[in-house]
């Protein structure tokens, strides 16, 4: 049997379909975030990141980094343990009560990524619901999907973001327990939820909901609740997932609820129960990030500022940006070659990094650039990056919108 | 509906069958390791940590958390991004050329978690193998079994460590692609797998291997490499797993092996592709240990000593411990309720912490203490442990060995 032949083939399909990914290799420069160092063969370069998902550089603030490295010192690198086995530390505890009081929950809980909050989260909870049925957006992240999946339970996918839909479903299931699965902010195309009107849905019909909130914790709220905060709505939510990974700036997932909730996922979900439990350093640091951006908005409000300058600047310039109403800023290549074509060219010439979006994270066709502008991208960044854009899109003959045609 | 009842009376269920899990809320002094605070509502307690997975103390060394510290200050506290979106740290590609390093084999790749590489790298391998039977033994741990069973392939359970039922399997599947996945050194009765012999089968029977050494890695074998790497077999396992989180003293998971099969999972992988990489902080305090422990063997010459010395300590007080070959301990009990007894009388009475195992995580009857020697705890921190075991053993009147019996 030859299995290496097994697993060639496997990646020369990817290479056939244009699908191989090769990593950018990545040196951050904390002092001067957005600013990094590429190393390539050819030796390193200085470049400027503009698809991080430490959306507001908090991964890079101080407070955070002498979080880390305080709590490495009094506590050591690692946790030592499971949560049951020697590994629940002080700091991780106390991150769990940040993270409940951040979005008005009784308890909090975390695991070792949003991932794996999604994945077992999702499954436990399914699994401990007698004859549940699942109500899956069908945009849901993998992690979700997965989660949904694992649950193996009935499951029905309604159309993204669409109520009547979600509400044809619901009213169908009849009076079996129902769990509404969905997100706020969708990450590739940056459209956010009707989070208000689902709970409504969920009431009438008598549903339970869980929202992943990774894209919008830190940023959006006065607190930086989420969108959920932000609509008023945050108590209505039975389940908040967040990450600690993306805004945050650190690493880790977790959920909210209320304290009977949590403490069944606590004690049944697999992925919780057998792994290791993170760093007491880095729940420090997570810690250290969300008081912080519990208290300020300084970051939310720059962040505001410059992802509507960057939309502006490639309306100007006629670049086809996807409409948002968040800091995610797609712009369209609609094809796999030309897109990777024009991050590399973004990078190669420019030193600015934007990965291209492929399938199977977008559907075929709706390949793009996925920019993600943040506080410390300041005007002379988001003008120095439109110029950029409009060379690469030029010289590859990419079509800019039609307004420009309109005007001629 | 009232959903809140559902998770009500599943963890009712657990107190009711006395599976209940209370999380002993611990601050390690990492000055001072296997020391650290307890905090308990009644005011915080000095105790001396017998149950940690830290298993050589590295997550205290000064080398892996200046590491960290001082790759924080450069990169920041977080990734940033999935691997494939400017997640793609220098310090994390550096990490998994020293693990391919360390297991002999072409490549790494690394994973948020050890549960998280089994899980996502079992179900992503026996997926690509087309018609993939899996062996699985039948004590492997759960992030395997999830693996497994995410696979959607079929499968088939040896008996613990069977070499006659093994090949039984292999022999009656004829032909078909096969999956041998096993661990060297289980974790709750300290036992190792004939890793050798296993290979040898899976040669005859064309079948690929898949070994987790989380329990092995820089304890066993000149570098560190684990029990394949001792025992002069690492060549011949297909599919190395080890963890950062016990030995190297850190957090994160990985698998080595064959370029292409490696390639592989970092190409299909879905828990792999959608999740935050892990901190470069994270990934160079990891690397450190790694390195350390390569070159150094004081580390693991100690721990050996100290556990001869607990084994010694214990079998001269007629304690009913499990024998085994490796660092780790089991004192038995067999009762979840008196387990848990005696767990909370040596760290209330004795300051010792070593959290009961009771079921699922071992069979019912079957209930233990869990002790792991390592180098730092000293002789008399050794003696002290014999005689608190004693004193508890006696106060609950829990049984000692026949031994002490016999010598009536």
């Amino acid at each position: 049997m030859d299995y290496q032949r097994f697993f060639e083939d496997a990646v020369d399909e990817l290479r056939r379909e244009r699908r191989y990914r090769t990593f950018a290799e990545i040196e951050r420069d904390a002092a001067r975030f957005p600013h990094a160092v590429w190393h390539r063969p050819e030796g390193a370069r200085d470049i400027v990141i503009w698809c991080s998902n430490d959306y507001l550089g908090m991964g890079c603030h101080d407070d955070v980094v002498e979080a880390m490295c305080a709590t490495a010192r009094q506590a050591g690198a690692g946790a030592g343990g499971t949560r049951n086995i020697s590994g629940n530390s002080h700091a991780v505890v106390e991150l769990e009560r940040e993270l409940a009081d951040l979005h008005g929950k009784e308890a909090g809980l975390v695991f070792t990524s949003g991932y794996i909050s999604n994945q077992t989260g999702i499954s436990t909870l399914a699994r401990l619901i007698p004859d549940c049925l699942v109500l899956s957006d069908a945009l849901n992240h993998n992690s979700m999907i997965e989660g949904v999946r694992q649950a193996g339970r009935d499951k029905q996918i309604f159309r993204h973001n669409d109520l009547a839909h979600l509400e044809e479903l619901l009213k169908a299931a009849g009076g079996r327990p129902k769990l509404v699965v969905f997100e706020s902010v969708y990450s590739m195309d940056g459209d956010v939820a009707p989070i208000g009107a689902i709970c409504d849905l969920a009431e009438r019909y008598g549903a339970m909901t869980y929202l992943d909130e990774v894209h919008a914790v830190g940023m959006y709220g006065a607190r930086g609740g989420g969108i959920a905060e932000r609509d008023g709505v945050m108590h209505r939510v039975d389940v908040i997932e967040g990450t600690l990974g993306k805004a945050f700036g650190v690493v880790g997932g977790y959920i909210t609820g209320r304290a009977s909730v949590i403490d069944a996922v606590r004690s049944y979900a697999p992925g919780f129960i057998f792994t290791t439990a993170l760093p007491p350093a880095v729940a420090a640091a997570a810690a250290a990030s969300v008081r912080h951006l519990k208290a300020s908005g300084a970051e939310r409000a720059r962040q505001h500022a410059q992802v509507a300058k960057v939309k502006r600047a490639l309306e100007a310039a006629g670049l086809p940006q996807l409409a948002t109403s968040t800091h995610i800023v797609p712009v369209m290549v609609g094809d796999a070659t030309a897109c990777k074509a024009a991050s590399d060219l973004l990078l190669e010439e420019h030193g600015i990094y934007i990965q291209p979006i492929n399938y199977p994270t977008v559907p075929r066709g709706t390949e793009r650039l996925r920019i993600t502008p943040g506080p410390f991208h300041d005007d002379a960044l988001v003008a120095q990056l439109a110029r950029a854009l409009v060379d690469v899109w030029s010289r590859l003959g990419l079509p800019f919108e039609s307004r420009a045609e309109a005007a001629e």
